[in-house]
């Protein structure tokens, strides 16, 4: 009866009809979407990361263009990049991969990103925008999950959604988007966090419960209701003597124990995860195509 | 038992405080702070709140400096001013009074005003800052409830804060202040509002309410506990046939049916009302010192 929301198999959906949409907007428009990632430094996960966005921005006809810089690079080589694509009318989309070296400033650096090219939507302008309700670029986790609420008929309106965790990239976009009085949204909002005596007071009572706070187990069936649905953001490493690799990656929520009380459950992995690439490939999309526009 | 939060005393005390830094900020630094001030159109209240803000303005020793066009006026001749002050290095705080006459983009006109002036907080920009936590201008009245929540002592960290309304001047602002990792906040905040089946259920549960809908009496005894902390920051005009005017101000809370059972509550008038004015003062003298700097 629990249906198990499958992120994979939307975010390729997402990406075909991005592909055929951008065949569309290169043939009538003449505009291909143009989407400039920096990295800077070797941490090996930034590495892997920027390597799919590039090969799935290149999947969708995307013009693509990686500068990776030595972990040397000082924060003026950064910004001129920066300054050199918000200046590009063939750039829609600017990512830095973060986390960028300690001698970088990141917030300074996100800043200089123009709000019109920021398809992380980590500028506090899309922030605020997000939060009015104005058009602006949605940060990528919390726009995967509102896809999935889309295309999985979740009805928000008037429930308590609960949210775990108050982080910049998860936590709060996503409470502020599901309060708002729009179509996918309108319910209840609470955002709970660490500083809670007891956080099970709370999720105890969620309609939709959504996890974003890098706690292996945190959730367990005693803590949520029946018929709840449950959002797991959480990626979290543990050790699986089982596994090669001596590890296994898990949510936030013991997805064996409490599936089959809930009406609908994302996997770790395969929920959530799979979806940010494709909403960054979207926003990029937007940004091209004018949709979003401001 | 009850404390009665008195916004008209500490809306005093912070306008005597900020008179006194404003001697200092004049004969130590040669600044004087310097707020614009736009009203288009006779809209009687709009011109009553402008001459307070200007009075005030004065007796704080602040350049104030009054623009009144008339509701003919264009949006190129709005934004001329705006553009004016934001070049102009004496103005160090502008606010267009809303609402605009309906031929002028109130939204544009809030985006040209520099984020760094914006002293309403209103700019996108600066609705992201405080949402992310980065420096800049929070608005007027959730400003007040911080200082209020300040001065009393407050305590609420690990409490439930419910907060009825999600306007973008009172309850997305103040939701998103009181959750966050600071001295005065770190709350689990529900945000509450019409799309509610029954609100009863969340302010039932609410450590400390804020209500900020205009709807007279619609937190009575029975919908709260023992102990609750009130804000109510409801303005509402009711009939009232001992009044020389017919009518009187209300709040959102049935005051005298409550106040027995609060630990702590503000009236209507005399709350959060005289906050406000106090805090377009500090945002404007903090703009005016630098302490707010971005």
């Amino acid at each position: 009866m629990t249906k198990i929301i499958d992120g994979k198999a939307v975010s390729e959906q997402i990406k075909q009809e991005l592909a055929v949409k951008t065949e569309l907007l290169k043939s009538e428009k003449g505009i291909t979407p143009g989407l400039a990632l920096l990295l800077v430094g070797d941490n090996p996960a930034s590495k892997v990361y920027v390597g799919s966005k590039e090969r799935v921005s290149k999947e969708l006809g995307y013009h693509s263009l990686v500068v990776k810089l030595p972990d040397t690079a000082s924060e003026e080589e950064v910004l001129e990049y920066i300054k050199k694509w918000n200046n590009d009318p063939e750039i829609h989309g600017i990512l830095v991969q973060l986390p960028l070296p300690k001698h970088i400033d990141e917030n300074k650096v996100i800043m200089a990103i123009s709000p019109r090219k920021d398809v992380d939507g980590f500028h506090p302008e899309n922030f605020g925008r997000l939060v009015i309700g104005l058009p602006g670029f949605v940060s990528c986790t919390p726009a995967g999950i509102v896809e999935l609420i889309k295309r999985y008929d979740i009805d928000v309106k008037g429930k308590h959604v609960v949210v775990i965790g108050r982080s910049n990239i998860v936590g709060k976009p996503i409470a502020n988007l599901l309060y708002q009085k729009r179509d996918f949204a309108n319910g209840i909002v609470t955002i709970c966090h660490t500083g809670a005596k007891d956080i099970s007071k709370y999720t105890l009572d969620a309609d939709i419960l959504i996890t974003a706070i890098g706690v292996p187990n945190l959730i367990r069936k005693e803590n949520i209701k029946e018929g709840v649905v449950i959002i797991d953001v959480g990626i979290n490493s543990i050790p699986d003597s089982t596994k090669k690799s001596g590890q296994r990656l898990v949510g936030d929520v013991d997805f064996e124990g409490v599936k089959d009380m809930c009406s609908a459950i994302t996997p770790v992995p395969g929920g959530v995860g799979p979806m940010t690439i494709a909403m960054l490939m979207q926003n990029t999309y937007l940004s091209a195509s004018g949709e979003v526009g401001f």
